[in-house]
């Protein structure tokens, strides 16, 4: 299901084998919680060189529901034939809603409905949606919790995952285990011995990017992901930015996903060689060349900052389009190029190349 | 400029040649009031037969300003290299803004500024915008205004007309009247006759679609639209439904503009053959089906009612996206077998068995 092709130091281009294609890897996964990626086509996803996407089990579980999406499947519901991943939980959605975590699973209040979202239930619901890649359930606890609180959600977690397991019974569908054990590496260690006696086709690590410094964040990868198998996809949950994402390569992380391009492009922020910048300010009211002018997008090959300029100021929704495409495009473009220089064996270099003219903030 | 193709009756085909092509009448333009038509790109656009749009002079003038479109002009602002019409007015636009209208011209304070516009303006920044036709700047007293107001602003309207003409210099821009006069079909008379003697590229019935009764509408289009010469587009401003356009065409209107189908499709209404519906009817949460079985757009090709049903409830852009193209392609596949019924001496049939199946409402 998965196989190394090159490596470079701890740096690795593989490719994923799924029903629905090979997805080579290192990847990044624009994030389409509920069934789209926000402003765009399937088409759209297409050009700009999308291998996978990542739906939302729970979302979708409560909007449109699984009567809706078994019948259909989630990939010819969004018209996208290649890759789907789908995380399992949501929490940030249902924090709200009278959230309560026990052993069995999740319970909540929503539009005047009792919830209880069980591992089985949430397995039986990706399998329903017919996604590609399932994700286990696991309890992920706040970002400054105590060592007793994440011992004890710990368990929980390693619980679920062996009853995700057990329910898991779509052979064509890969499932993926979760590392948690928040910032302290001996539960780090723990949660990862116990997700290898239970076994899964990938391992990702859960319960970072909440809050962290950046330095806890590197500190913990840097513990973990040597401890996952060689010979699986890991995974790292919810990272971003290019240079997190870079970084992360060098550890050895083969799949990312993360709502940064396209929330930022959302908030006007356009991602490019020469750092980021807003698209409102002044200066760009007659700037009439690209928002990237070495940028292959159809955004950058058709449009002006000065057009993309005038959209946001007129709170057109065709700038978030415009700039959801450049930014997603130059982060898929970028994993093309650190593909290209594993490869090749240059990652390191290409990797401070990068930076060098990244930090270049204007 | 502008040649009749074929009759039926009254109504007509022809071609209107613009510096960005021709034009075959009869036509619809979506509406770019701000340089777009809202949350679709120019090759959407291009992609379900567009031939031309029209923008709004007045809010292109406020933003981002004629000095940032004298540099580079609407067409690659927005990258569309087909026909653009610039509405000269925006009255909709200012009427809050403490609009004062003297004979001189339009007053207003706008974010502070005081902002003076001028018919001489007016077809300035239309010349600087670049568009492919332009609009007189005419006052359109509202609706239920008595004889005499009517006919004061009338006089203003035929005064302005002759100085935008006077003031009119670039040749490869074609510039068009607009009859005035309220529901008054004396005062319409004088309108066009006063607009002869200047002599325009094109004739635009303008004040109406304003709260009239649809009668009223008619009874109005039918006395003015026969006074306007043969040989010159006839174009009626801000009328956009099916039922409207084909009465209208019957009339002898060759172009039509109007926000109808974009806006419905942003408030979840499918335009179809078989009448409109609400997308977001609990009935279309499993209905696999596309918007229209026969239609060829992109979206009844690809996506089904219910996954527009789901973004809709999801509050998803790309749920208003999908619907504007669908509902434009309508109005624009439409105009297009109006035009061949035309051809073909069988207009009055086409329109017969049209509305036959759209007032089969659901």
């Amino acid at each position: 299901m998965f196989e190394v092709t090159a490596e470079e130091k701890d740096a690795r281009t593989g490719k994923l084998h799924t029903q629905h294609g090979v997805v080579e890897t290192p990847c990044f996964m624009p994030v389409a919680t509920k069934g789209t990626v926000k402003t765009l086509t399937s088409d759209e996803l297409d050009e700009i060189g999308t291998q996978a996407v990542i739906t939302n089990a729970l979302h979708l579980y409560l909007n449109p529901g699984v009567d809706v999406l078994s019948h259909i499947g989630i990939h010819r519901f969004m018209d996208w034939d290649k890759t789907v991943f789908t995380d399992s939980g949501g929490f940030q959605l249902i924090r709200d809603f009278n959230l309560k975590i026990t052993n069995k699973g999740l319970m909540f209040k929503m539009d005047k409905t009792n919830h209880f979202f069980t591992p089985e239930l949430c397995i039986e619901a990706q399998n329903q949606i017919g996604s590609d890649v399932a994700m286990v359930l696991d309890d992920c606890p706040n970002y400054g919790s105590s060592y007793e609180t994440v011992a004890n959600s710990l368990k929980r977690t390693i619980e679920w995952a062996g009853r995700c397991k057990n329910a898991h019974k779509k052979s064509e569908q890969l499932i993926f285990g979760i590392v948690q054990g928040g910032v302290f590496p001996d539960l780090r260690k723990t949660c990862v011995e116990k997700l290898l006696e239970i076994g899964f086709d990938g391992y990702a690590v859960g319960g970072l990017t909440i809050g962290e410094p950046k330095e806890e964040l590197l500190r913990i990868l840097k513990c973990t992901v040597p401890l996952t198998p060689k010979n699986k996809p890991k995974y790292m949950m919810g990272l971003g930015s290019p240079e997190d994402i870079l970084e992360s390569i060098s550890l050895g992380i083969d799949i990312f996903d993360s709502a940064f391009p396209t929330r930022n492009a959302r908030h006007r922020t356009a991602i490019t060689r020469h750092g980021n910048f807003e698209i409102t300010k002044k200066k760009y009211i007659n700037d009439f060349s690209p928002v990237d002018e070495s940028c292959g997008c159809r955004t950058c090959k058709k449009y002006s900052k000065a057009y993309i300029h005038h959209l946001f100021k007129e709170k057109e929704l065709l700038g978030m389009r415009l700039l959801s495409i450049h930014n997603l495009y130059f982060i898929l473009n970028m994993m093309k190029n650190a593909r290209k220089a594993i490869r090749n064996n240059g990652f390191d270099e290409y990797k401070k190349d990068f930076m060098e003219k990244y930090n270049r903030h204007e």
